[in-house]
């Protein structure tokens, strides 16, 4: 008794977590339902006998939870039924020649090198991606039909017959599956993409207030709640597996909502990868806020500004980025974001080499200046996240947001302030005005975007970000957010922190 | 012309890859070939006609390449098939009862609701690890039974049929698959272990040349090579599939050479996820190495000793893990490694301490410290691996290796040496002597232990290992390599460093 409730409670659980499963179910049911009639239906029944079988077994064996995988293996079946009946026609005819002592003996040897030989195809880590499915069929039906002991004409109906109730099951399936609230891999991918880069930037926008903040250890519910929501960002260590699944079942699907047929599934792939690296980053970090080892808060303090703005503005630029995903819109101020955090990092390395620390304790040191290189990385990794970003919305043509209505002269900018950082009028989510605007900070830029090339170009960006709509304004030149940089080697802290001195040695 | 030797290559390096792969394709041909005889034999198909296809489909779908999954899938199919038959003659009985009218109604009812909870346990995530292929056989099999439209003299003999040739086709496979090469999914996590162990232990080793000795770029070929064979450890950062899978597989598997039915490889799994997490920080130890920014060696060379050591103590650790793990023998050595490793760690802090660092630049001294602070959480976590591979050993009952043998008085250890840190005298892998001797050593021992309450008790450890045979002494005390660690909490590099000091804040 107490197992059955436990299963129920497992039951709701598993439901709960993704509805969806519960309709799949539905759906498998009603396929299997539906085919199963092809028994009952005399006209069908007596038309295809026992062979109506077949596409029950098609049903049950080919329909998936989503739609690419669906396709995915209706298609590899069907292929493969069809050339592999062919071949084992092929096959039959010719050992038949041979005289009935001898066609035992070739049969068995065409079914041994036809296993052997399609076996070791499936190892192949191209060919197990996609067509594993097809091949194990390819296997099936030519031993199945080579060997089945029939006439030749005999064999012709059965092949015609096999062929069109697993093409009858298969249809189904497809059907069932596209039609009846369908579960789309392609957008299950882009959603888990989009949802990893919120998690990640909520561990970030968090950071600073977990790590600056002294817990006051009140409401232990409230402290674990909060810690089990900051930890959210462990399931995106292991999300390989699974994104690279749904980029293969992506590939299968057709046009759907927004998603062409050769939508660049292989690009999520790559953001994805960057987005592991950064939550690598993101879990040693994690370790220094359960740490029992704690930097006195006076100590920390000092470093507070530069740090706070490094990850709270690397958290905008994903949650930026997030958001233009799950709109399908191109990034509009996540560049911007991602100069202000890097203009804190700036910040930062100014305040280090004015010797800030020189009386920290060693031990205290270590522990400060790791956290201090992590966000670093954290930063740089933002950057490639942001341009792998970029990439991803050009090669899907994501829709353009940019509406430039508002118009400034560069005087007009310049008279609001000089600045050598970007500055930010608000840090809540609307009515955000960004301003780069004198040479200054064209070269600190210029600095941080390795080897841009050109000199003192006068930036105005604005950004009013009010009813969801964007009014950008760019004079005197362009917003560098879009070059390529190419100075990105492996992310390392130093590497940023040190784009003022000159003692890199070049590592080629 | 050239896709085809495309091909040829691809083939030539699956194989060459793992060799197995070959063997296991003939192993299936082979297999196929013996049931499709079924066709030919006279007696047998005169007793099971067409219905010996069904031995060969069982083949088919599940000869796997190791021994684990087979047993597995054909374990799943035989009883899914039993008690879905027995279920599906049930429905069709009861079924049957009602008229010719509610008859085909009820049939698919029954299906309808079979498939939909079926499908829908399968989601649950311990159903779907083991049992996945079982349900779908269940499913499959139900619904070919209840709506066939036999009579019921007919079914049964039509499921007594099928469920004999699905026996004698997964029965073949089964014989097959571990009297032919047999490949066993436990032996190949167990060296899956013991490899990515070598691995890490590879990079630690090699650390600490790549780190404090100046490239000179002579041969690039060479640089090269040896760069890719330092990266090896990548292939541990996303191997948390297939271990699982592994693990999966492993738990159906019989006993075969030193494992057990009952095998703990559920242990394996959690010294894999230390192996992972190690692995995260030598990715970012690795960044540092191949980085643009490098800090000058004379600034490098002052930590040299301790980092050095630290690295080349915790490779040996692992190397010992491995080996162990291989020779399934229980560790000897390693603790002592770790005990070093971590004697330098508190070398390392003393030298901190005495502000050998002052003078160096901010950005530098990030770098530094931040190599300083991985390397620390490496040696942290190469304690709890190696926690963590003393319970697997325990729990596999891996053979004692200790022969004691040596005999040692506490005056001659006394008279060696008082060192505050243990003394290696080679670092070659033979005749290695730790000696850890007096009260000031054992008192460190304890800081680094954690809580270890045992005040000041004096340990003599002498491993001299020649010829594969280890001797150790103990005396006035044990070695307190086997205490459990109850102070490791989070891997941080303050924490463990700080053991001296008194300002940890607790966290809880």
């Amino acid at each position: 008794m107490e197992k059955v409730r436990e299963i129920v409670r497992e039951g709701r659980r598993v439901g709960k977590e993704d509805p969806r499963r519960v309709v799949h179910a539905f759906k498998v049911g009603l396929a299997l339902a539906f085919v199963s009639s092809f028994y009952y239906y005399q006209p069908l029944y007596d038309n295809f006998g026992v062979n109506a079988m077949w596409a029950v077994m098609t049903v049950v064996v080919v329909f998936e939870f989503s739609v690419g995988a669906t396709l995915g293996k209706g298609i590899n079946r069907a292929v493969a039924t069809l050339v592999a009946g062919g071949l084992g026609i092929g096959a039959h005819h010719l050992a038949s020649l041979s005289g009935p002592t001898i066609e035992p003996i070739l049969l068995a040897i065409f079914v041994f090198v036809q296993a052997a030989l399609s076996t070791f195809v499936r190892f192949f880590p191209r060919v197990k991606a996609r067509y594993d499915y097809g091949i194990l069929i390819f296997i099936l039906t030519f031993s199945l039909i080579s060997v089945s002991g029939f006439r030749e004409d005999e064999i012709l109906d059965l092949a015609h017959k096999r062929l069109s109730t697993v093409i009858m099951g298969g249809v189904s399936c497809v059907l069932i599956s596209i039609f009846v609230c369908p579960v789309w891999a392609g957008q299950d991918l882009h959603s888990l993409l989009a949802s990893n880069l919120d998690t990640l930037s909520h561990f970030l926008q968090e950071f600073g207030d977990e790590y600056f903040e002294a817990t006051d250890d009140g409401d232990i519910n409230e402290v674990e709640k909060r810690r089990k929501n900051l930890e959210r960002y462990k399931s995106v260590l292991n999300s390989k597996s699974n994104e690279e699944a749904l980029a293969n079942f992506a590939k299968w699907e057709p046009r759907h909502g927004q998603f062409r047929f050769r939508h660049p599934w292989q690009q999520y792939l790559a953001v994805a990868a960057l987005l592991r690296q950064c939550a690598y980053r993101i879990d040693a970090l994690n370790s220094y806020l359960n740490s029992d080892f704690q930097i006195p808060m006076d100590i920390k303090k000092k470093l507070e500004e530069p740090l706070r703005r490094m990850s709270s503005e690397s958290a905008k630029s994903m949650k930026e980025m997030s958001i233009s995903l799950k709109k399908m819109t191109k990034l509009s101020s996540s560049d911007i974001h991602v100069l202000n955090s890097q203009s804190a990092c700036k910040a930062l390395s100014t305040l280090l080499k004015s010797g800030i620390l020189n009386n920290v304790e060693p031990l205290q040191l270590i522990s400060l200046t790791t956290t201090v290189s992590l966000l670093v990385d954290i930063v740089n990794l933002t950057e490639k996240i942001s341009e792998s970003v970029h990439e991803l919305a050009s090669a899907a043509r994501f829709k353009n947001k940019m509406k430039p209505t508002a118009s400034l002269k560069k005087s007009d900018s310049v008279s609001v302030g000089r600045a050598a950082v970007p500055i930010k009028s608000h840090d809540s989510d609307d009515h955000v005005v960004t301003i780069l605007c004198d040479d200054d900070v064209s070269n600190t830029v210029d600095q941080w975007r390795g080897k841009s090339s050109v000199d003192s170009c006068h930036h105005v960006a604005i950004k009013i970000d009010d009813d969801d709509s964007v009014h950008e304004k760019h004079e005197d030149g362009e917003i560098h957010v879009h070059t390529s940089c190419d100075s990105c080697g492996p992310t390392n802290a130093s590497n940023v922190l040190d784009s003022s001195s000159n003692k890199r040695i070049s590592s080629n």
